[in-house]
């Protein structure tokens, strides 16, 4: 390949070192290739035998297993948890964003937001009841449900108080990727459509909306619209090709593809059929929208439009100037993500990155830039568009808008500021 | 929705109570519905107290923790496993087949197979290097590795010598689903695109072909056309979000979509370009297809258009006359699966399965099909058509153009009896 062909792949597209999506094409790979000066290379360092044979190679390896567990130095791969004072079981766990990749979240990864705790559910007990407003109350165990035609979806489920203390706090507080944004993870998950069943039930023609209800202690209940309920909610019974996990609704879960992760009620045990919404404790003492003027938004569904960058992240140090791959998630509760754009300069200028596939509905889509960095002091951000033309606000936008406590559906771009010395931190410049 | 509307929906498309893909439809869920005289309904049992509280209700539940595990009801979902005379890490383990649904097999479950077990591999001391008809010899650690552009693709893996004893033996064996086929699994793998580390190296115009060697005690080693590993090959640092599992290759593996298993070598350390194939033991002695006239062929690479019905299976006992649906996987080397029939009068009739979306290149594509059963003896089947064209062949087929000892590739059409009391077995009727 010839010095200007080079030239000609490696194409800037906005400032500060970001370069064109089209240097992940196949056919493009040379991008790296000889000739440039700055290339990323691994050489033999001086006094490595390359052809050493490496202890592991010298001794039998370790033998089958029924059900296999990760890597002893994976170990430190943690979800990050915390309650509520004098509890141990209502709070939340949040997904390490920083330390994976693709678009499958690992389901003993996945975050958890649990109000009293993780019941332990046998499921050869449980029962899910539909009642209220039907033709004829019915009563599911397990293997009922079973029979019912299942579909299966890649998506994702996003708490509606994730990234708040990412942008609700005065001063950029410190934290990883997933300490602040960690309330989002993504699955295949496998159930039966809960059009279905309420179809079994035979639905009242006057009733729109319905009360689900969870087997926890807490009870969490949440009114939903017969709309949504009729469209694409299912009742979840595997995750990522197993059953549920505990954490996750074991043995079954309400699953609201789009809509904020309280209202998916885990270890689901009764659908009510309602006139109107219900006003649970989930739903007005919780899960509202306090805006500036005193005022409250109730039952704000869906998840607005959001992204961030997973890589470079605060605890991932960089290794000093050259070429940097920037990854990470977008997402939006409205449908496909359309495109997410990049900025190395604090938000000037803005490229676009590539999407790898397949981007789903309402599934987080991975996104990908390559970036020069020439090591001086960059502040770097994404931006996500979704199908329905909805772009992600700015942080200043979303404060003018709501103010400083509205507590849920944060959404607002994230800022990461990468220092001289290659360390990243949050920043809200 | 008046009866002849439900007819019409309840529409057969082959003999023995095969139900058109339309049942599957959203807007046609009412199908179970009210009216038909079959009905799929539960209703609650005699002297059940539907709004009884639970024990787990009583009391707060378990904490959160960093990293999650499956509940304790599931602990006999496991693989099957299996080693040579003598050894406890040379052989298989089995994805239970029976037990999952959706497309993405827990990393947990996936299918593993060692030549000499699994090495405990320190990744901080684990290196890649690219030798051989290069310009310059390379060598990388997991954090130069990093550094390169990534791509994520969600596709199966296949092991060469999976469904032997479910066709290639005299009479039937019994044998759950997963234990007859379940040498095949399907995860997101991310990982650097093997083309831009060849081209970084250099390649002669001359290679043709590389050498891939694991770093486990067998040194397991695969020839690889140059083509391949320029095309979609990659090295896989990732399956389904966190980093690969030991039993996987931990912390990196060749990946080579569609092709037999064992050539994405697990533990890679090594990548020489050479000019012709190395004729390693691994492709000599082993992993080719003893034909009957004595020949054998030699690397046969891509896996064949293949599926199977993964409920009802054996061990699986069906709850009398009613609406089932079946369910199953299918794959193929060459690319999507564009069609899947399904039988259930032992091939005489076939209707068309749904497929669940996403139906992507390379990785298991889930069918669905619903089944009235009336209660008599039946063989269901399945049989799987690629975007090429390829049909899945009959047994008797592959037994008449390969005799009976050709050990590996065998993607014969899989049959389950399905008895008057309920019993699932394998059958080769």
């Amino acid at each position: 390949m010839s010095e200007s062909e080079f030239e000609n792949l490696e194409e800037p597209v906005a400032a500060n070192g970001l370069l064109h999506r089209r240097v992940f094409l196949a056919q493009s790979a040379a991008w790296l290739g000889a000739g440039a000066s700055s290339l990323l290379i691994a050489r033999p360092a001086r006094g490595q035998n390359v052809r050493e044979v490496p202890p592991w190679m010298r001794v039998p390896g370790a033998p089958m297993s029924g059900y296999g567990s990760r890597a002893r130095f994976e170990e430190p791969v943690q979800r990050s948890t915390g309650s509520a004072p004098g509890t141990d079981g209502a709070g939340a766990s949040r997904t390490p964003l920083e330390h994976l990749e693709g678009i499958i979240t690992p389901s003993a990864l996945h975050f958890e937001r649990h109000h009293s705790g993780i019941p332990d559910i046998d499921p050869d007990a449980h029962r899910l009841l539909i009642h209220g407003l039907v033709d004829r109350p019915l009563f599911f165990d397990l293997n009922a449900l079973s029979r019912y035609p299942m579909v299966s979806r890649i998506q994702f489920l996003e708490c509606s108080g994730n990234s708040r203390a990412a942008g609700l706090v005065p001063e950029p507080i410190a934290g990883g990727c997933g300490a602040l944004h960690g309330l989002v993870s993504c699955s295949e998950w496998t159930g039966v459509p809960l059009s279905i069943l309420l179809d079994e039930a035979g639905v009242d023609p006057d009733a729109q909306w319905i009360l689900a209800e969870g087997s926890d202690a807490a009870s969490m209940s949440r009114s939903v619209p017969m709309a949504k309920a009729m469209d694409d909610a299912m009742v979840a019974l595997y995750q990522n090709g197993e059953r549920l996990r505990p954490g996750n609704g074991y043995p079954m879960r309400l699953f609201l593809p789009g809509y904020e992760g309280n209202m998916s009620v885990k270890w689901l045990r009764r659908i009510k059929v309602t006139a109107g919404p219900t006003m649970t404790k989930d739903e007005t003492s919780k899960y509202t929208e306090l805006l500036a003027d005193g005022t409250s938004l109730l039952f704000t569904f869906p998840m607005g439009v959001k992204s961030v960058i997973t890589s470079p992240s605060p605890g991932l140090v960089l290794q000093g100037p050259g070429l940097y791959e920037i990854s990470g998630l977008a997402w939006s509760g409205a449908g496909r993500i359309s495109r997410v754009e990049v900025s190395a300069d604090g938000g000037t200028t803005w490229g676009e990155a590539a999407l790898s596939e397949p981007v789903l509905d309402k599934a987080v889509t991975r996104f990908r830039m390559a970036w020069r960095w020439n090591g001086a002091p960059a502040v770097i951000k994404s931006r996500a568009v979704d199908e329905t033309g909805a772009v992600q606000p700015t942080r200043d936008a979303l404060i003018a808008e709501k103010g400083m406590n509205f507590a849920y559906h944060y959404n607002g771009i994230q800022s990461w500021n990468i220092d001289a010395d290659n360390q990243v931190t949050h920043t809200y410049a």
